[in-house]
């Protein structure tokens, strides 16, 4: 592990999204959601991916210059046509839309078809929180979890977040693969040659398994705790795209360029789906306030098993990573610097690591 | 097991609730969310319950005449004082409001406080189908559940319901509670004596526990797939209850009339949270119609591991009990058949059973 100053990184991304093509705000807000992955410690989601959104750019399936645009909408909702966009950019400016409406109507909503992956959840999300509005991101993806029963891949690791504005502390920030367990963490174990946990894979035959290689081999993620992580990877799948006219199931574009999407695709690209409450449109903004602060202290307070690891609020440990990778850099292992060196190379970008 | 018909347990629960002195209308409503908990095979729900609501009746906790009414709106939503009402009588209301402003705004939202159980959270989110709305209902409830790596009960089963509109198939149906199992299926386990699976409960010291009688001793439930679940639960309270007014976490009011509120609390009454969304408000009806009950198709094909096991559409169980159950009766235990005969006697209604 190699430690690299967040600017650095941030600054070598944007650069990298501008080369390619995309206009300058735009690099900047990329760079900056891939970042943010980093900086909370969700190391398969940030900088990892960016050669990876190049090749989807070098294989005419990624359009840097998107020309988006708002195809439905009533005063709560609008679906939007990314126009192969990437998610990493069309996500906040559908929030942006998302806040608009919520502003006016209470709720705004915001189904988005035709869209590449879009980096954390949490990130698009948390763009309503300083406006004391609750965020909501979802996204679908490439299809490598199996229903309940099934041995075959048809729906994404499909995270769900939902982020509540607090005052006296920190957000509350619900961000999770509906799968038992991301790939990332799948690859840290591959990584240190370890088991994994029961019910995280099942083999190509749908055999129970602990090999940490198992999707290699065909085989395929499982549900987070069985037929409810089904039904809550399905439900994503549904207000992404059933309801924006993305893809959906097994028809979801693989996010590797190296893999052709299937030939008769049910809709565009891969599908999004934002949320802003207003806090406000429900009671008063303090008294909200004071009860979401009352309820994180109280939760905090919950008696623990172990005096010595106290009960977490969601959000609260990437909050931690994050705010010790602002000060100390972020940690990139040997694959993702020669990677970035091999970016910093071909685009002539001179590598300040 | 006796198996009573469906019109007989409706019209006797419709009697018990007006006898009580609920008007006509709600009596039947009351008695109708009841009864789908039975014909839906969700037996912890249904006229299992006819007494404890009576009993809250008779703690002066829950109130058959209430004078509930909308203290905020906004064009999407509302929040509603239910005025200590039965969550079976006013979810039911709620959602009729969020669809008023669905039909206005595209979606609704209305958060409940002050109220008490509301039955399965599948009947309130369902009456969207025929408005071509997606249907979306949750509560909150007696705290039973830890929170990762606590010993402490904290959060109810917290359900989650999303329900789906189709043309060709059924709807989907997503109905969940975000622990790991429901109290239901802990009761069945307790009945036959047998130990149940591993992570479902944890003993009062937080120790792992196979045993189906650990609440009764004071143990805990434990969040569906480990941190996860804790983080869905979380989701759910703040929803239903920190934006509404209605007491959270440890403070939620217990069903059982035998125990007693605690003195300090934050809020009023238990917590709902409902939805409507139109799908035209996204994309035309008729196109989100054939892509549901596309994605329901291609699901229903995924290769299943074992060819005598289907993969399941979530809510498919639920329909298939309904008919089996409406057309050869709702079975009942010994236990809830002498409990409603003490209700018929007490209230001197004829039991046709």
């Amino acid at each position: 592990m190699t430690r690299i100053g967040y600017e650095t990184l941030l600054h070598f991304c944007q650069r990298i999204f501008a080369i390619n093509g995309m206009p300058p705000e735009d690099a900047q807000l990329a760079a900056d959601v891939l970042l943010s992955a980093d900086l909370r410690g969700i190391d398969s989601h940030g900088v990892a991916r960016l050669s990876g959104y190049l090749r989807l750019l070098d294989a005419k399936r990624a359009n840097f210059k998107p020309d988006w645009k708002v195809i439905h909408e009533t005063p709560s909702t609008a679906c939007i046509d990314a126009d192969s966009g990437l998610g990493l950019t069309i996500a906040p400016k559908a929030m942006k839309l998302a806040m608009d409406k919520a502003k006016v109507a209470g709720t705004g909503w915001v189904a988005i078809q035709n869209s590449n992956h879009f980096g954390i959840a949490a990130y698009h999300a948390m763009l309503a929180l300083p406006e004391d509005m609750i965020g909501i991101a979802m996204t679908n993806a490439s299809p490598l979890v199996a229903p309940t029963f099934s041995k075959e891949r048809m729906l994404g690791t499909n995270p769900i977040c939902y982020a509540f504005p607090a005052k006296k502390y920190q957000p509350v920030v619900i961000d999770m693969a509906t799968s038992a367990a991301a790939n990332g963490k799948l690859e840290i174990a591959q990584r240190s040659g370890k088991s994994i946990p029961a019910n995280w894979v099942q083999s190509k035959d749908g055999d129970a398994s602990l090999d940490p290689d198992e999707l290699k081999k065909g085989g395929s993620l499982l549900p987070l705790g069985g037929h409810k992580g089904y039904a809550l990877g399905a439900l994503v799948d549904l207000l992404t795209s059933v309801l924006s006219g993305a893809n959906y199931g097994p028809w979801v574009p693989p996010f590797v360029a190296f893999l052709d999407p299937l030939n008769d695709l049910p809709g565009k690209g891969i599908g999004h789906f934002i949320g802003a409450m207003r806090v406000d449109a429900f009671r008063p903004k303090e008294t909200y306030y004071t009860h979401i602060d009352n309820w994180i202290q109280r939760f905090k307070e919950a008696v623990p098993v172990d005096p010595a690891q106290p009960v977490l609020i969601p959000g609260e440990p990437e909050y931690l990573i994050k705010l010790e990778r602002i000060k100390e850099g972020i940690p990139l292992n040997e694959q993702v610097l020669l990677d970035l060196r091999q970016l910093a190379s071909k685009y002539h970008v001179e590598l300040a690591f």
